[in-house]
C-alpha cells in the first residue's frame, strides 16, 4: 500500500452494508468492511480493533481442566453457586491481590464477566423500587449500555475525562442526589483508555457510596495491569486499585479472560462484598420469595440465565487463581508482554502526529496496557477512524465506547512481531503525510 | 425405617426454613428437609426428585473436548453464531433424528437449553408491540415460567390434561384470537409427565401457529426418548415427534444434558427455521438496529448475554452430534436405560396403590422414559409430597409443575441398582399400609 484507499471505496462499502459511516458502524459491520478492504487490496491489516487475548492459554488452567474431564465432570450439572476449590481459591486471589477480605460464599462463577454484569444490573435496578437506574463513568466497554439497553434498565453516563480529582465528586453527588440511582459502574485500567482512578478518586467514589446508598459495580478485566506499579507479588502491597478499599457496597467482577488468557471458556467471577451478599432487601423477598442478595443472583437470577458455567472450566479457573494466590503462577509477569506492545506501538502513534487523548491520571501518565486512545489534531471521529482505515488500520472510534472524545481505540493485543509494528510504522507515517493539511 | 418420620418434624423442619409447605417449597428448602431428615434418621432417602443425568459423559465428547483443550482454544474467544463444526453437525444431526432440513446458519449454541430459551422468551416478546405475552402448555418445566417472571413478560397458561385430540385446537384458538401471544413453549417428551403430543396434534398446532403467526417453542431436552418406536436410526423414519413437520414458524431447543449426558458443560442448541431465522421485523430493527431473528439473536441477545458459550464444549458436542448422525454412536440405545428404571420404578409404584396421572397420548398408555407422575387416590399435593417424605421418598409436587393435578413427579434417573429399587419398594409398601385410609 503506497497511498491510501479512495474515500469512495470505503462509502460504497459502507452503503451497501447499510451503515450510515464507520464511527457509528456495528462491530460486524467495520469487520465486514475490514475484510472486503483486506481482499481488494491483498494485503493484512494493522488489527487494533480486536480486544482479545493475544498469549497462550495458562497451562495449569488447560492441564487441571482436562483432569477434571476425565474424573466425569461434565456429565454432572456444576453448583450454580460454584464449585468449592474455585470459591475457596477465589477469595484467596482476591485478598491477595485486591487486598480485600471476603469470604467464600460471596464469590460466583459467571459465563464470562459479561453474564456477571447483565446480572448484575437485572438485580441491581430490582433492589429498590425508587432507585431503577444504572449510572455508567464512562468512556467504557459499550456492551454493558447495550445490556442496558436489552433489559430496558434506564442509564446515565458522563465522560469523566473533565471530571478527574477533586471534579469528581460533586459531579458524583449531582447525579446521587436526585434518588434514583441504583448503581454505578466503573473500570480500573478501563477500556477504551487504559485509565486507572487514583485512591483519592477511589475514595470519593466509595464514600458517596456508602452515603446515598449506590452499588458500585468494578469491572476487573484489566486487573494487574497497571504496570506503573509491581503488583505481582501475592499477599504483598501494592494492591490493585479497587473501591473496596473504601465501601462495603462494592461489587467485584473478574474474568479469565485477558488475566489468564482463558477468554474461550467464558469464565468470570463475580465478588461480592460480605454485606451486600448477606443484605435482606423487602423488595427482591416481594418479588422472588427470597430477601438475600446473594442468594438471589444465584438461585433467581443465574439459574434462569444458565444454570450454572462450564464444570470443567470452572476447575481450570480454581487451580489457576489457586497457582496465583500461592505464587507458583506470575501472572501479571505474562501479561507485562502487552505492556511492552503498548510502549512500542504509542511511540509509533505519536511520532507520527498522533497524541494520546486520556493521557494522564492526574499527576502522572497513563500506564502502558491493553488499550489507549488516539487523535490527530482536532480531527472528528468519523475523519480519523475512515482515513485510518484507508492507510490499512483498523481500530474502533470513541464515539461508541460514549467518550465525548474525537478519536480512536487501539489495541495491542493482535500486534507482536517485529514486521508487524514496521508496517504500522509505514501505515501512520503515509496517514500524517497525506492527511496533515486536515489537522 | 420402620414407620415413617412424625408428621412433626417435617412441620418443625419447614417452619425453621421459613416454608409453608411441601408442595410449595423451593428447591433449595426440599433438598434441606431431605437432607435434615437424612441425618436424622442415617437413612439415605430414595432421590427421585432429582432431574441429572444417571449415566457417565460420552466418551466421543470427553475425547474432542480434550483435544480441543491442546490445540489452545480456551485462549480463542468462541465465535457467538457457534463454530462451524458444531453447526454442520448439527443440522445434520437436526436432519437424520427430527426429519427436518435446517442450514448450519441456523444453529446457535447456548449455554444450555437454559439460555437458549431465556434470550427466546425475550427476542420473541419483542418482535411485534402487539404480541408481548408466551403462552405454555403445561405441566412443564417450572424455570421456564420463572423466565417469563424474571424478564417481566405476561404469560399465560393451560393444563393440557383435559385438552388432548380435538380439545386441543379450539382450546389453542381461544388463546390466539386474542392477539397478544407471541409464543407458545411446548415439549415432546415432557417434563414432568413424559407426554408425548401426537402427529395429529403437532399439525394442529402448527396450523394454527402459521394462521396466527405464532412461533412455537419446542423443547426438545428429553427428545428420543419416546421408547415406543425405535428412533435410533438416523435418516430414517420414525422420526422424533417435532412441530417442525407442520409449520416454519418453529424454533427447537436441543441440549446435550440429558442426550449426551453433558449437563455439566451447560451446551444447548437452538435450532431456528429458515424461515423465522432470516425473517425482518421491523420492531427488532426500530429497537437495535438490525432486522432479521437470527442476527439479532445472536449479535443483540446472546452477545449481551455471555458472548458465547464454552469453545471447547462446542467441540465436544460437535462430535457427539456428529458420530450420533453418522451411526457410529447409538445415544438412543444409551438412554434406553432410562425406559428400563421406569418400567421397574413405574410397577412399584402401581404394585403399592398409587395410578399414573397422565397416563396416555389419546389412544396409546405413555412412554418410559426419564419422568412419569402418579397420585394416591384422592390425596391432595400437600400430603402425597409430604407422605412420601415421610416414607423416605423424595419427589417434586406437581403444583410447581403448573399442573392442576395432585401428585408428583417421579424422576428415574438416579435410581440403577436393585438394592435400591428394593429398597423403594419397601418404602412405598410402608406408605400403602399406612395411608390407605386416607386414599
Amino acid at each position: 500500500m503506497t497511498q491510501p484507499i479512495a474515500q469512495k471505496e470505503i462509502d460504497d462499502l459502507l452503503s451497501r452494508l447499510d451503515a450510515r459511516d464507520l464511527s457509528r458502524a456495528t462491530i460486524r459491520q467495520s469487520v465486514a468492511v475490514t475484510n472486503a478492504l483486506e481482499q481488494m487490496t491483498g494485503e493484512k491489516f494493522s488489527h487494533l480493533e480486536i480486544g482479545v487475548p493475544g498469549l497462550p492459554p495458562c497451562q495449569v488452567g488447560v492441564d487441571a481442566q482436562k483432569a477434571a474431564l476425565d474424573r466425569h465432570v461434565s456429565s454432572i450439572y456444576p453448583p450454580i453457586g460454584g464449585i468449592a476449590p474455585l470459591k475457596e481459591n477465589a477469595a484467596r486471589f482476591v485478598e491477595a491481590f485486591v487486598g480485600t477480605k471476603v469470604t467464600p460464599e460471596c464469590v460466583v462463577p459467571t459465563v464470562g464477566s459479561m453474564q456477571g454484569c447483565f446480572n448484575l444490573l437485572l438485580e441491581g435496578s430490582r433492589l429498590d423500587p425508587k432507585k431503577d437506574t444504572i449510572l455508567f463513568l464512562d468512556p467504557g466497554f459499550p456492551a454493558q449500555h447495550a445490556q442496558a439497553n436489552v433489559l430496558g434498565i434506564p442509564s446515565q453516563s458522563f465522560d469523566l475525562y473533565q471530571y478527574r480529582a477533586e471534579k469528581l465528586g460533586p459531579k458524583l453527588e449531582e447525579y446521587f442526589k436526585q434518588g434514583n440511582i441504583a448503581a454505578i459502574l466503573e473500570s480500573n485500567p478501563n477500556d477504551p483508555a487504559c485509565v486507572c482512578r487514583t485512591d483519592e478518586e477511589l475514595r470519593t467514589i466509595g464514600e458517596l457510596a456508602t452515603k446515598y446508598d449506590v452499588i458500585v459495580l468494578e469491572d476487573m478485566a484489566y486487573m494487574c495491569m497497571d504496570f506503573r506499579q509491581d503488583l505481582s507479588h501475592p499477599f504483598q502491597p501494592p494492591y490493585q486499585a479497587s473501591v473496596s478499599h473504601y465501601t462495603d457496597n462494592y461489587v467485584m467482577m473478574m474474568s479469565a479472560s485477558k488475566i489468564f488468557s482463558y477468554a474461550g471458556e467464558r469464565l468470570g467471577i463475580v465478588v461480592f462484598s460480605p454485606a451486600l451478599f448477606n443484605r435482606e432487601y423487602p423488595h427482591l423477598r416481594e418479588l422472588y420469595g427470597m430477601g438475600r442478595m446473594g442468594d438471589n443472583y444465584i438461585l433467581t437470577f443465574l439459574y434462569v440465565a444458565s444454570s450454572g458455567t462450564s464444570h470443567s472450566a470452572q476447575h481450570a479457573v480454581a487451580a489457576m487463581l489457586g497457582a496465583a494466590a500461592d505464587g507458583t503462577l506470575d501472572f501479571v509477569d505474562e501479561l507485562e508482554e502487552y505492556g511492552r506492545r503498548a510502549r512500542i506501538v504509542k511511540e509509533l502513534f505519536t511520532r507520527n502526529g498522533f497524541h494520546i487523548i486520556y493521557d494522564r491520571d492526574n499527576d502522572r501518565p497513563i500506564g502502558d496496557g491493553f488499550f489507549f486512545t488516539v487523535g490527530y489534531g482536532t480531527m472528528n471521529n468519523r475523519d480519523i477512524i475512515t482515513n485510518l482505515m484507508r492507510c490499512g488500520v483498523a481500530t474502533i472510534s470513541l464515539l461508541t465506547a460514549y467518550s465525548e472524545q474525537s478519536g480512536v481505540r487501539v489495541c495491542v493485543s493482535a500486534l507482536s512481531t517485529d514486521e508487524q509494528f514496521q508496517v504500522l510504522d509505514q501505515r501512520l507515517k503515509m496517514f500524517n503525510e497525506y492527511f496533515k493539511d486536515c489537522k
